[in-house]
């Protein structure tokens, strides 16, 4: 299974590629899309191309992408969720299925504690995959979400196998 | 020149397609699309295909989004984001130069005053296009956004020809 990590946002869009086979998780890609100083409609077709791109190029056969935080600023939530709006659609046009993870669940997951830091994120992708380093803090992110997402995934399996064992 | 408008929506969106040949403009055609009750992926992919379905159907020349009304509610700025996401996206990809006005700005230009009602939008429509019916609140919408660029595009026309003959 190839799980593809997004964290979205319309300036700078987060990717990152893991590869998850049994218990055994491998770092495959990681980067950042931006989206350059067009109009807005513009933006978001470059950030829908050059995701399209990575897709094509890394075939993942899962997503994730991280649920935006809805802040106080209405203006940034709107441009957030143009942005995320691309971020859903992309995967769905493929067929894949998509795990969606709030940013705590995210730290939780992969830090350990739901309010770590962004530095906190980084280092710990650097543990999980020595040799590693993401191209960014937002391409750091995506990589935790794709964590996030195998962990759940694993968990699933997990629980699945145990209750099959538990009806047999 | 062929103008296709919008209402962005999650749950439902708006369109309309106006046909402007110097000073007169006629309607083409309206309707409102239903997102359903998948996941968001999925709503976002089903907006994405119907209304990639309505361009290729109707070949308008130009687009008008209506700006996103940012209002205290960031869940539904969020909802509103994305779906704005797909509906800037989809004329994008045609090549379509985009234009995007405030809901006030709309209101002003077809009914007269910035803060009339969702009734008088469409009774306006009414008044414009004898015989016409709109789909419903969201296409009376779409349909003013379209007359409020072709209205736009009109008084740009006449400025830049009073320029021209100007400096003549």
């Amino acid at each position: 299974m190839r799980i593809l990590g997004i964290d979205p946002g319309l300036r700078r869009l987060g990717w990152g590629v893991i590869d998850v086979d049994g218990t055994k998780i491998r770092h495959a890609a990681n980067g950042t899309l931006v989206s350059g100083n067009g109009s807005l409609a513009e933006r978001l077709l470059r950030l829908h191309i050059e995701l399209t791109d990575i897709l094509l190029c890394y075939a993942p056969t899962h997503a994730a992408v991280e649920q935006t935080f809805v802040n106080r600023d209405p203006v940034g939530t709107l441009k957030l969720g143009q942005a995320r709006g691309i971020a859903l659609l992309v995967p769905a046009q493929a067929g894949l299925p998509i795990g969606e993870y709030a940013p705590n669940a995210v730290k939780k997951a992969v830090v350990g504690v739901g309010h770590a830091h962004k530095d906190q994120i980084g280092a710990m992708i650097r543990l999980h995959f020595p040799g590693v380093e993401p191209e960014g803090p937002d391409a750091a992110d995506a990589l935790a979400i794709a964590l996030c997402h195998a962990h759940h995934l694993q968990s699933a399996g997990r629980l699945e196998a145990a209750l099959r064992r538990a009806s047999a």
